[in-house]
């Protein structure tokens, strides 16, 4: 399809001449691709990464970077690109994918401020807005707005009977498009996400026992304040605080 | 706009020559509407409507058929078109809105034939593909299909603290779109639907039980199964069985 300019056949040919290498794999397999790559960067190099959960990826890598076995001069610095969609292979590839989207560096006490400064270069030079936060504040957000809303999503799918899926129309196929995602990496993010996501997990569910006991007593106007609190929230997601597509 | 092609200054000259009345309005006034709207029809007049929920509505409109006051010749067909989005307002009109969705007719066992057939010519003439179920046939899927999640749509927007809204992307946006819709029809919806709504709430819970379980333990291959399965039915709503857009 043209996607690949250049191919390697193996990390070293590979990474040879990197300046910056960007791991794009799930989150499982990310700490050791990274250990095998820094093995044969040059110094210099940065390493970055795609992934959705942060805060046991940066903490195994900044291990890896305590033993005398790591290059010096490589430098790791996390990151995670809040772009995608549920498709996969190259004919979803998109151009334009970062274009103002929100990419979240995650640098600790020990990250150079150099490393820093050429992962954010990295990313705005891809069109992407950048924000740094430590890994676990990025883990904490990510499992209110990104895990426990694919969790959800995932449940309302399972949860309908064959017999009603002609009845769905866009609101179904809306609310439960993230579910068609990957199942194997999506078990990865959720178990390295695992603390964070119960606690997200917490508060969907205390939020939902208002709304079942609003229907139960048929409370009308509960359920209207219930409504109007989401679509406030909802409304206020498209403002110029909300994400940027 | 010059969306309005004919405007009338009352219901009696709106639907004097009216061959076939569609009541669009939200769930809880549909009854009091049609009501008023029969009393003014010639006969032979056909009255639809196109409110979310049905047993409620077309029960009310049967009780009023049987009384002296409805005029003779006039009758009402319940439908549902699995059509429309959050927006409001003619900006968001649509002409093909109904192409290729599907129109849910719900005749009751005094419905005559004629009545049913009128409706469905009229809903097809639109391009629209029908179906006929009982009104709480209707209801019992539809509580699983759009009123439920709806709900949970809402549920987790309003769980989502302001703060992390500049942390959402498509998943977070696409799973809540529905959040947006107008609070007092939802409200109307939900109570009209609210005993089957409240049993799709119980599935939904149940299933969500499971994936708490699963969590919790750090079982990777439940997980795993459960986003499988999810995948599975969400995936399959999008093949031949599944909804035309």
């Amino acid at each position: 399809m043209g996607a690949i300019t250049r191919a390697a056949p193996d990390v070293r040919s590979a990474v040879a001449a990197a300046q910056v290498v960007v791991v794009c794999a799930p989150v499982g397999a990310i700490v050791e691709q990274v250990r095998q790559i820094a093995q044969q960067c040059p110094p210099g190099t940065l390493i970055t990464d795609a992934g959705s959960t942060k805060a046991e990826i940066v903490a195994a890598i900044e291990q890896l970077e305590r033993q005398k076995s790591w290059p010096a001069g490589v430098t790791f610095v996390g990151a995670h690109p809040l772009a995608g969609n549920d498709k996969r292979g190259p004919q979803h590839a998109d151009a334009s994918l970062f274009a103002g989207r929100l990419v979240v560096i995650t640098p600790t006490a020990s990250t150079s401020a150099q490393a820093v400064r050429q992962a954010t270069d990295f990313w705005q030079s891809l069109g992407a807005i950048t924000r740094e936060m430590s890994p676990d504040e990025h883990d904490r957000a990510l499992a209110m707005t990104s895990h426990l809303p694919h969790l959800i999503a995932a449940c309302v799918a399972g949860a309908t009977p064959a017999e009603f899926l002609p009845l769905t129309a866009s609101g179904w196929q809306d609310s439960t498009r993230i579910a068609g995602g990957d199942p194997a990496m999506w078990r990865q993010i959720m178990l390295a996400n695992r603390e964070h996501l119960l606690t997200a997990f917490d508060g969907f569910s205390g939020n939902l026992e208002a709304w079942r006991r609003a229907l139960e007593s048929a409370d009308g106007p509960a359920l209207e304040h219930l409504l109007a609190e989401a679509k406030r929230v909802r409304d206020s997601a498209n403002g110029p605080a909300g994400p940027a597509s």
